[in-house]
């Protein structure tokens, strides 16, 4: 076998990191029953046209074909998805039928990007998506219960807290609308760029590509700077002169859900003017997370309202409104600066010792009754010498050996940290909580 | 949007599906680590010469390009993977020196084929996969250990009950050789054709296409249609009248093996030398199995010893033994034939009647008390009549819809099956343990 090596963009985890990602996939399906979400999975691959009809990612999108497929098979127009909105939106029409409605449903799925990889960005990377989707309308209320599903999902998981950066795009476009600009995605695009380039370079873009005047770009970056974590921000946004219906109906649904976030948790909130988001299918609130002391890795959590992403036919529609929890860049992060560790590198609790190849089968018996009683357990795999047996457990961090005796009972159990070794019996033997099972272990100042 | 479709081979399941699916891969999971397996996961693509390196499926690989690359670019060589076993014997040697031997390790992903789809084909499914790996030696022992494993494991998950057929390509080896045939794979490629073909059609192969006498044809269908729940098999072999070391030790270890599955469930396992597998890279113990009831499906579980795949240099090899368990073959099965369905369509226990909207925070604040508690439970969404808010509740099978009164008490709480309402404080109502998750129903004869 050519020796093999990693590749770019693509991360693969050991197996104690392993453990840890499905420690937080678990929590996180937890939390998403816990509230009612129901788990869905699309498929990996979708027609490529499908793909190409949204947002911006056509440069990233793989495409896909038989290694010995003539031109005229199937396979032909099809490509891995890039993220999980525009699978669940298809699968939403396609299935309405036999959904019912509002349906709320969760997604944890790996999606693929052929990005130029970089700290933060991965080519295969798993997301966690959960939405709300309605059949015909959905009522605005779901707009201000999802990040505070969010803060309840988060708060069950070994990771540093999340802060939300909330806007409506409704206030852009009644503010961008009312001071006379049409290009309303151009701007939002341009203001998304805010923190790689700051107001200059932002201003720049408006007058030199966007087409705006210097005073409409001024309009744009003056909206862009205001947050606060109360409504504070709708008197400065009504400061700069602007009158509008839709913006009207922005402020008011952003302060509803800033309000909402300040009851449960004050700070885990904040309105904040300049989140743009870059794809173009969200109609209203838009959202942005950060995790509290890992700000430079940008958006963990994003999403945001979708009125018009859904249709079947011309006027049925599926307004929705979700979030994407970005699995793979906050573990990558946390992995990468050794912030993430587990408590050992398996699940076995307990190591069977093997005396003899003929005690197999009492050894087996004994195994069966511990994980009977849900204590993970393996026997060793050849009747070397105790110590080496012994040193099996301890390169694996396994807590417990355990040192059979006669069929009638006289069993031992050594704590391989303490080294105290003491009689047991198999059916009542009980392990300390906290050995049982793997424990994910933080090192972060913000826990 | 145009009007989405499935594409063929690329199953989707309903949310209710969804769930069943996930409680089998949560049991798989669970009874692996109870056995001390780790997990890994390996990424969805290996270089295109890495995968054309193994087994026989060339024709069925989906390369990946990105959709605006220029030639010279990198990814070019890259596939999407066809099972878990060739990228596993990659990662093992890649990350070797960060893992302890003998590894246990599972994996449950997808992977993709080209296949033309058709009853137990998929293009896209998912695989769980469980093996043993050494460094540099590998016990026979875990030959015997894994289809035990595969049984326990089994065993706790809502489906129709396994039987494993077992052998050992030492026997075949070593009695093809002794009657001087040199193919050896080539007859064990005919041989693995047997179910289709028939006696005949592979006697025809034989002599036609591998090069076979009638003689050693004669033989080696002899040899095929061998099999017993017992070591009766070992005296039927040696009446062929054949004798070589390498036959010696692979009836030793087929003995053993099912010596062991007998004493653990009479019934489980059976010698069957007709059991060849496709791929040509293993050794020993070879393993097959199907679903009591749904022979027809063909084998659902599949694997063996495998002592040459991964190696590092010339001198370090990983042998190892694994089985691969079919989940969507297995479940598309059930799922076709409407044996499998879930208690409700949706997580969800308890919905918190909304009296009107004014009194959402207090309907939030009781339905956190409830998920305080474990139970999976969402707020109306609106506060339309009660009798619409029940109707929600019943299209999904919620059991319970909660009725809040003051904040002093006077909670109701309905069963919606029985009708019947009755006082419930939030903080002491319990749930009867049939109610609280989703359970799986099966309709099969053979539970």
């Amino acid at each position: 076998m050519a020796r093999p090596g990693p590749i770019s963009g693509f991360p693969e985890w050991l197996p104690e990191q392993r453990m840890i990602e499905q420690q937080v996939l678990d929590a996180l399906r937890v939390g998403f029953e816990l509230h009612g979400f129901v788990p869905i999975e699309t498929r990996a691959v979708e027609p490529l046209e499908q793909l190409l009809a949204k947002g911006e990612t056509d440069k990233e999108i793989y495409v896909l074909r038989r290694l010995h497929a003539s031109d005229e098979e199937g396979d032909a127009g099809l490509g891995l998805h890039f993220d999980m909105t525009v699978p669940f939106a298809r699968y939403v029409v396609e299935h309405a039928g036999k959904l019912s409605f509002p349906l709320r449903r969760y997604q944890i799925q790996k999606a693929w990007r052929g990005e130029r990889p970089q700290e933060g960005r991965f080519r295969e990377f798993v997301q966690a998506d959960f939405d709300v989707i309605g059949r015909g309308q959905l009522p605005f209320q779901y707009d201000v219960e999802l990040p505070l599903v969010l803060h309840e999902v988060w708060s069950a998981l070994p990771l540093p807290p999340l802060r939300l950066h909330v806007n409506n795009r409704k206030i852009n476009e009644g503010v961008y609308r009312s001071v006379g600009i049409k290009d309303i995605q151009g701007v939002l695009r341009a203001v998304d760029k805010l923190d790689k380039l700051g107001e200059r370079g932002v201003s720049e873009l408006l007058v030199g590509q966007v087409g705006c005047s210097e005073e409409q770009a001024r309009v744009c970056l003056a909206l862009a700077c205001i947050s606060s974590a109360d409504d504070a921000f709708v008197e400065e946004v009504r400061a700069l002169g602007v009158h509008d219906a839709l913006l009207d109906e922005g402020l008011s649904e952003l302060a509803e859900v800033v309000a909402a976030g300040r009851e449960l948790a004050p700070g885990l909130m904040i309105a904040d003017l300049r989140i743009a988001r870059g794809l173009d299918y969200y109609t209203g609130t838009v959202y942005e997370t950060v995790m509290v002391g890992h700000e430079a890795l940008g958006s963990v959590c994003s999403g945001g309202r979708y009125d018009n992403l859904a249709s079947a036919g011309d006027k049925l529609v599926f307004p929705g409104v979700g979030l994407s929890i970005g699995v793979t860049r906050v573990l990558g992060r946390l992995f990468g600066r050794g912030l993430l560790r587990a408590s050992r590198n398996t699940p076995t609790c307990v190591l069977v010792a093997l005396p003899a190849e003929q005690d197999r089968p009492r050894c087996n018996r004994l195994a069966a009754i511990l994980r009977g009683r849900g204590i993970p357990t393996e026997v060793a795999a050849e009747p070397v010498k105790y110590g080496r047996q012994i040193r099996y457990a301890e390169r694996r961090g396994i807590p417990f050996v355990w040192f059979p005796q006669g069929e009638s009972g006289g069993d031992e159990v050594r704590d391989i940290r303490s080294g105290v070794q003491q009689p047991a019996d198999p059916q009542t033997w009980s392990v300390p909580a906290a050995d049982l099972r793997v424990r994910v272990l933080i090192d972060d100042a913000t826990r």
